[in-house]
């Protein structure tokens, strides 16, 4: 079997997530490619050390730009903080790496048009961590759309609610500077409910959102209030191409809801409910002559689900978050021996960011708002 | 016990829900006022006939004014086709009758202040039949917003889907025109969702939207397909005049949701959640400083939960839709009586209309649009 | 429209629920027989008038033989303290008169038998309020069973659980004392699960159970503790006519359980899931030959689920505790015109009271033990 | 790092798990013993060699007890037919080896009193897999119970109900054989909800069951029918020591449940219920003094029930049922190092199997039955 070198940047849960997955991809599918842990690098040197002992890579590094260059590093994962995804990424191509990146891919619509561009230039596989749609759940949701079975789209829901900022006394930092952050909960969830747009239905042409910030400052370490500049919950309407109507949300705010990633999606044959809290499952409704023992159905996902044979056998018993990454790690290596095409890659991420860029510009401009994909 | 005399205008489905409510109100309840069956009024003589004979009514009449003229009427429902409701309306108030109308008010919200204007010279007790805010379920998630248990409000989403008109071969009707019914699912399931808003949240400040339409035409009785001249699907955003931006959906072609008028509500403190389908139940999320056995609570309606006790101390016994409309029925009876204030009157109806009135043209000129409620 | 005449014995939850039920069922169903209200009674004098000017009955008295020797009263609904329904019911029934009897019928298996005799001779029409196997849900589930939806059935559960005696704090009653109770949740709750067996399933041919007292003593209103005579948790193996072997238990002290009832039914085609709490919804599971988009289905309950269409034409809007009694009041109307059979009668209560019997001798002699219906 | 090595015998579903666990267990925690794979065994030398390369294991072999001479097997895994745990187990042990063997540990109560003797003697760590005591949320229903947080322990059920021998086709094979499996659903599935019971509430004193076989005879590939030596259903009731009484009940034809272990286990101060299809919740009721905002919480578990932080932060975000046996294996780890006491071992395996013993007698004998666990 043909290895393949891995490189990954940041040690933080997302790198342990890229390190994990190649570790155990050839455990629980038959890749192409077997990975091979080469690198791995982190700007402190002893957070790189640890997880080269932690997952057995072959060598660690403080720079950046030295796993990018090594010479048996043939994929490299970006995992860094959200503000360096395009000069890591922009490195890797020219370099003619393979990139695997995390969401989002970039902080403005522009930056991401960029490397989506060095990715074509380039012509090597590109994929970005929006791993939500790779479940066996939202894999049968695409199937049944593709089959028909809900017949022509007409209704699209999604809205992605956390809690993580709801407290009050959630510090000051990073997440609601603009500057290091971009957007807030937009850019970091509703991103998500984008991609699963694009994934059911497909392109969306215009938009028209609101923002709210509940907190409007926040607390630093020293205890000094600081001005939050991004918001807490974005709402949004949509209009995809087709011209249906939907509605995207996302809150950091919502008490309770812990990954509420939820779905709502009819056609005129039938409906389809989700939501990733529990994401080994699926809700489906299909018309049907009978009218008296119809409803919806709540699908337990199993070996008829592909990819979910591959980790067990046992219908039902389901599948963990790190197992998603583990089916977007069988995934990349499928698209870099060719057996496949990697999605989403730099293109569909540029896609989601353009339509982040029109969300941001709807709520300047108080109007519905074209999508620029150019 | 002093008696009232009731006159229903309308023998179809709400006309025998309105007809039930007061025929049984006095066992449930100990209503200040008895209610009496004194009239039914129905274009169709017969059919006012057999109303007459199924719930006791002292007379029948197929002239709805000579119902309004009775003397011996006191409170008059309103329960015919939606276009009938104003003129039956103001001649009720113009006769100083206490007024009980169906949903929604109006066709227009130019008509549904001219109503309101005329409840406020007649100086009667009115109601509009947005009935869902009197179970016992949203009486408590009033209850828990105004003791402050969630904080203060950050986030709100209410839908109502159906799926009544799913199928493509439903029958051109008064429905889908213009000139009969005003707009689509907006005015018919949408302003119980404005409804739900102003209950929980308050008014409304300004609105944007969009709207789709899945069947173009559809076929009459004689096969020719005509078209349709409002939106099966509605999705709006709303800002309420503290600043928090929300969401408010309606669908008619929903396949598998029977009743889904969905809520979500966040606080600072909590969140709640809600659907119809099952709205002897109530989700809510409570912070504590114990996080390991938080999540989000069903509560169970029961005796604690008024005024569900009326009706059985049977804990999670369940009330149904019919005691929704009971539960209406005694608040009439008490806000005539003095004891209450009747809500949701024909105020509040002029304010729903004026949300929808402001959707409808955020839909036309594609922007954030003020609703108007002078 | 002929009418017949009601006396209820009994001013409590169920009076008043018998009561309402009959003053309803004509607005509600058509039934052959208008249910006119003569009587009511009650040992105490007041509430008995109460009850009278309530529910409008033509008169009230403290002496329920006078009710039951009233000319004009056709039907006798006991409601009455259990250990009371014994005499009532024979009374009545030698007079001649319909009997709606709330449950348990009685106290012991032997005293049960007196009554299905009593009311074989008499040759009217008896009804036992296990009122739970009339809802729409439910119904439907004994139609899938019968249509042979589920294939032949190999499985069967039942619990009965609630809390109204889950605190320590519970006062010392009659519910605790053998000579006024009888056992102790068997009986109350149990028995419910017992008829729903019969009612799905069939005959029990045999048990086998053990019971639990979590609270051997409680204290009266005077603080003294008294010793607990009957079982707090009743567990019972069930094996059918058929072979099959089944699950039935109960509890007064499940704390955070209100109404539940829950259903377990399989088959070798499918299976069904049940709960009381939501009792508006059935779960269903049917074999087919796609096996990718499967899982039990949430039936909402509408139109297609007689009687659910005679409240409402809305799929999904649901009904109450107290329509059941409804329902229940127009069955016993249907089948004292003859246009149906009564069921559950005394014949079935005196056989849940055999079970119920075999069940203690079970509990006391340590083995499966065969059920007497003799 | 210190490490040890590992071999496994069996290269089916579960020897693949306990491989991948083994080679996971070292990048999800920080174990005292850092595994290496050393040897892989089965029968068929092509499944050997295949596991190997697969996971990297040092060698294969086609002779088990090859690996475990092997002095560089520290742990022997025993994943291999129920019917050679036992010569597997006692040549382990014989050899001074840790062992993780599969469930059931043994055919009968005999066979798994002599290995728990030999574990005894032999002064190893030993571990029995029944993995699903070591979810987070299970972990965490443990935890309550030791807190207190459910007051004393008042009631138990557990069931778990599959489908995977549903179908009347179902071929006859060694699961219906009692010669190779034993016990039917017992054994396979029960066993699972008696270490459930030990788990959560203690040892069980007595039992009283009854058994079903739906499908008499099944063909096997020839098409011959041949009969079933075992059962399809068990339902089994309980009583703890503390004198609580309890059921279990399994099945292996309850169509539409897929990893149904069902539990509820009420207290004098709360509930707890618990599905292993969405075991990455536990619903926990307490009692409280408010009593209208109160129920039944679905704790969606996170980072404060421990394991799962190793996992990911993201609270909600869910494990996976391989994750399971990862947590095993660290617990597993955990025990050889001196760390903590493994459990479930050789002596609660051996519990599981006295309690089956007694549930079969009880089954002949058709009366409640003294669990022997000498």
């Amino acid at each position: 079997m043909n290895e393949i070198g891995i490189g990954v940047i940041g040690t933080g849960y997302m790198g342990a997530c890229h390190a994990q997955a190649m570790a155990a991809v050839g455990h629980v599918f038959e890749p192409p490619l077997r990975p091979r842990l080469v690198a791995v690098a982190d700007v402190d040197a002893r957070s790189a050390e640890a997880a080269r002992a932690r997952f057995d890579f072959a060598r660690a590094t403080d720079d950046w730009h030295e796993l990018v260059a090594d010479p048996d590093v043939a994929v490299v994962s970006i995992t860094a903080p959200n503000i360096l995804h395009k000069p890591m990424a922009l490195a890797a191509l020219a370099a003619g790496k393979h990139v695997w990146c995390e969401k989002p891919m970039a902080l403005t619509a522009a930056d991401a048009r960029e490397m989506r561009d060095a990715a074509r230039a380039a012509g090597v596989t590109t994929l970005v961590g929006y791993n939500y749609v790779r479940s066996p759940a939202l894999a049968l949701a695409r199937k049944l759309v593709e089959e028909g079975e809900l017949g022509r789209i007409t209704q699209f829901r999604a809205i992605f609610d956390e809690d993580y900022m709801g407290r009050a006394d959630f510090p000051y930092g990073w997440r609601v500077q603009r500057k290091l952050a971009g957007s807030g909960v937009l850019g970091d969830m509703g991103s998500h409910a984008i991609n699963l747009a694009h994934f059911l239905v497909g392109p969306i042409g215009e938009v028209a959102a609101g923002t709210y910030t509940a907190h409007a400052e926040r607390a630093d370490e020293k205890g000094r209030m600081l001005p939050v500049e991004n918001e807490d919950v974005i709402e949004a309407l949509v209009r995809f191409e087709t011209g249906v109507v939907g509605h995207i949300g996302a809150s950091r705010i919502a008490f309770g809801r812990k990954n509420g990633l939820d779905l709502e999606l009819y056609g005129t044959k039938g409906g389809l409910r989700f939501t990733q809290e529990r994401f080994n499952e699926l809700q489906l409704f299909k018309t049907a002559e009978r009218s008296d023992d119809n409803g919806f159905r709540t699908i337990l996902t199993g070996p008829p689900h592909p990819p979910f044979g591959r980790f067990t056998p046992g219908w039902g018993h389901g599948l963990g978050f790190n197992d998603l990454k583990v089916i977007e790690a069988a995934h990349l290596l499928d698209a870099i021996a060719g057996r496949s095409r990697a999605w989403p890659d730099f293109e569909e991420g540029a896609r989601v960011e353009a339509v982040c860029d029109a969300i941001e510009t709807s709520v300047t401009e108080r109007r519905w708002t074209r999508v620029h994909t150019t």
